[in-house]
């Protein structure tokens, strides 16, 4: 164990990975970005080489935090990661094996919130829910000033509750969870479906004509042009992510709800329609103030800015 | 104020109100209980008469806490209180205008909680949900070995979360609150069903022949004799119950849940059904122990002991 100051943090996406090293004050000196390979081993091979390089870069780490997108255990197992399309894996094992420094690992929404709540959006916040609106539904939970990791380490899946058991088969295994609807993979299912109703042609055809090829981007931006069908798409992904807000604010009361992933690049075309039916659904809502939704502060760095700051306190996970 | 290291704590409920006084080491040294009067002059009328008698008895009290079957916000104000058909009531000030000591109120659901972190079968549990399976759907949650109360205190709302968006009506205004499935209301309302459909004479036989009469012990004690149609509005309510808990599970990976309320008598022919769908149910149920199931260990007199327990430390909430 070395005794630098500086320690740095992988975040392991669906598709790219972002590394940051971190000096004593905080600041990002170094950053790295790859794309995230297919398959347990190469995922391995690549955070070590990555690690690798960070060492040699700052000629010593105090330690190494990774974020992952999947549900972690406190034994450092990674029990399913559905956007590596990986189960069962003990990453920090298999990572520890290899590597002569501390290695902390922690699901990257729990990275995100702990980074936004010390460096962030969410300094001085007592109670919040992350969410990050990507290809799946992230999220994280602030009580008590704290990221709650719960008692085994799993806490923060609010995507993963079910909100409709007649609903679509998710990857968990269950039907109608939050995720089918309030996510990527939602609104693209939503439009795909309003395509197979016939309801519009413009979304058809910013996928090529292809149907298998339309995407949420599509969704927004034939929205963008007016287009009725991709509107109502968009407001019944709105409804739902409106219910899964109710959903958390009922069990957990924040003040705060802090909005990642890609989906926040458009929040304009969201953000009216969730309010409008959010407001409709809470529980008691005029005892409460308005609902404060924030974008993270830290952008797409927030998940490996945290990983760092994880590692700065050694397994015992920062925030 | 006096420094008597004696308070008291009154749990006001739907039907009857139990009043404790505890001793500096938490022993229960004087108790009483009144029926709960309707409307809300007569209910503070009610619980002005016996803080009086309690502060008589003990001869100077430090504090007075009231647990109340309703959301409560942190300014003192009830929300709503469904079961007593109350809402919109300043209820610690209407309190501390006629009282001469501290009065503290918390949602009943938050005072056993925090009694049984304190006293009972939670002692050094770190995170927990308490739900109170009575008329309705009472929920507390224990988060980093806190109650957690949210940003304005009203967290702790499992019941108010919506599980099935085309379900009933419930009384906050949403469809298919988990409250309106897995409560003593939600066993009754799916027994009528059954008798409506048909499918069971017992069930009616035992409510004397009006469907209207149907209640939840109809249900338990029909099943007791092998009414198949009981028997499955049983299923049906541990099903409901079940996706209660995975969906709690998902968003806070407690340790422990703790039950209480009057369907834990029956506890026994729910417990195997619950828990079998519960397994299938759960995210990542491989990675976690079994869920720890408990009864509270306090029995009825949880919430005054909890309330009791909170007026010690005055306004800053116990545990």
């Amino acid at each position: 164990m070395t005794n630098t100051g500086f320690t740095a943090g992988i975040d392991v996406g669906g598709t790219k990975c972002l590394a940051v090293i971190i000096d004593p004050d905080n600041n990002i000196v170094a950053e790295s970005r790859v794309p995230t390979p297919r398959g347990a081993t190469a995922l391995i091979d690549m955070v070590e080489a990555v690690a690798v390089e960070l060492i040699e870069l700052s000629g010593g780490l105090d330690g190494i935090g990774v974020g992952v997108p999947g549900q972690m255990d406190l034994s450092g197992r990674m029990a399913f990661a559905p956007n590596l399309d990986l189960g069962d894996l003990p990453i920090q094992q298999l990572l520890e094996d290899r590597l002569e420094v501390e290695i902390v690992i922690d699901n990257e929404a729990n990275c995100a919130a702990a980074a936004e709540l010390q460096l962030g959006v969410a300094r001085g916040v007592s109670d919040a829910v992350l969410i990050t609106l990507g290809t799946g539904f992230g999220n994280a939970i602030i009580v008590n000033g704290d990221v709650s990791r719960g008692a085994f380490g799993m806490a923060g899946e609010l995507g993963h509750t079910v909100v409709n058991p007649s609903g679509p088969e998710c990857g968990c295994g269950n039907r109608g969870c939050l995720e089918c609807y309030a996510s990527g993979s939602g609104l693209q299912w939503m439009a795909r479906e309003a395509v197979e109703r016939g309801e519009t042609t413009r979304l058809l055809a910013l996928a090529g004509g292809d149907i298998e090829n339309v995407r949420g981007e599509h969704v927004t931006r034939a929205a963008r042009d007016g287009d009725k069908a991709a509107i109502g798409v968009i407001d019944r992904f709105s409804w739902w992510l409106a219910l899964g807000l109710a959903n958390a604010v009922a069990i957990l009361d924040p003040e705060m709800v802090i909005l990642g992933g890609g989906l926040v690049t458009d929040w304009d075309l969201f953000e009216g329609r969730v309010r409008s039916h959010y407001d409709k659904m809470v529980l008691a809502g005029p005892y409460r103030p308005p609902l404060r939704i924030e974008p993270v502060a830290l952008g797409e760095r927030a998940g490996a800015l945290g990983a760092a700051l994880s590692a700065r306190v050694h397994k015992g996970f920062a925030n």
